[in-house]
């Protein structure tokens, strides 16, 4: 019996996750829940995550657990290699560090149910939606292009010579700033990265593309 | 020579790390940054988090962490004991996922810079700051009020006997919905664990209101 992933293809927090577990060749079941059609927020599903948001990863006893920074910190403790983690303390608080920009002050903020409250609330067309994640994103993305080792343009990734927690976070907040259009060209770190990771497996299984209820 | 936390006195995420050193017993200089004063925006801090936020927490040899997530984190693996995550791998994850409901789906969605654009870019105004702060506050607390364990309206924490990870998070989002007068009469878990907070020394001292810069 395998752990249930119970995600959205398109969802951020979803797709990070996943490239987390294809990095750790950890498999699973998928199981697709659709936010649009509120899936997320069905008697079934609330049962599994009272908060009603994607991802929940699903233990082989039924066990429930929710937030994907918990669910990867999960992962690196059961599944250990490979690590996503630097082993060196200082580092390690770096790279969660800047998963966290991504994860707290980026993610979050544009993800649809504020979109969906900007437009219901405030009226928000479509140049202020852009508006809105494309400032969040920059903001975000300026301070990582600031913390990103120079190595980074020269073939290496966040934290040494494999993918980890960074580009867990990294790929799919990329994915999202390309959807609203936003200008990367001040941010060839993160745009050397992001290509970086494209060409390698577990990066291209995880992407919302490649899901079974991608539409 | 003493680990400085910049950090201002209201904000939630630099009261949550100050709740966690004080639990700990970590010693610490306090360094104000004043938000109002655009302090956390001016170069000198910037080089410290290119983020410009609130908290960085400056180790003895002047490497400067970031995000309140990740300096928790750090502070666990570095001053393990008292431990504020519990020891069981499923439940640790559990912990982690309440932190996350608040660290990453209320907190930074009402946060300062949040709300000031909401208001030169969509004319908020009080009402409707407090809509939107109480919707996120309301949605994030009712996962977590399912989420808690009936044995906090009977004198216990939210994992075991001692105050945690989950309630360094829980306190200062509970200070920050009175600040915006969210009604909790719905949340009787929630209420009974920060007033049993609220009863310790590492909570008193914690608190934004005994800051040296509280103003």
């Amino acid at each position: 019996m395998s752990s249930i992933l119970h995600s959205f293809f398109r969802s951020g927090s979803s797709h990070r996750l996943r490239i987390a577990l294809e990095l750790k060749g950890i498999s699973y079941d998928f199981r697709a829940v659709n936010l649009r059609m509120a899936e997320h927020k069905q008697p079934s599903y609330t049962a599994l995550n009272p908060q009603g948001l994607v991802p929940a990863f699903e233990l082989d006893d039924g066990t429930a657990l929710i937030q994907s920074p918990a669910i990867i910190e999960y992962l690196e403790e059961n599944w250990p290699d490979p690590p996503l983690f630097p082993s060196e303390p200082d580092l390690r608080a770096k790279a969660r560090g800047m998963a966290a920009i991504i994860g707290c002050d980026i993610h979050p903020i544009n993800n649809l149910r504020i979109l969906n409250k900007l437009k219901s609330k405030f009226g928000a067309d479509e140049a202020a939606i852009k508006d809105w994640t494309g400032t969040w994103i920059k903001d975000g993305f300026e301070a990582l292009e600031a913390l990103l080792p120079d190595s980074v343009l020269d073939g290496g990734f966040s934290f040494g010579e494999q993918p980890g927690v960074v580009e867990c976070y990294l790929v799919p907040q990329v994915f999202s700033a390309h959807r609203f259009n936003v200008d990367l060209t001040g941010f060839p770190k993160i745009e050397a990265l992001d290509q970086r990771c494209a060409a390698l497996p577990a990066f291209e299984k995880a992407h919302p593309a490649n899901q079974p209820a991608a539409v």
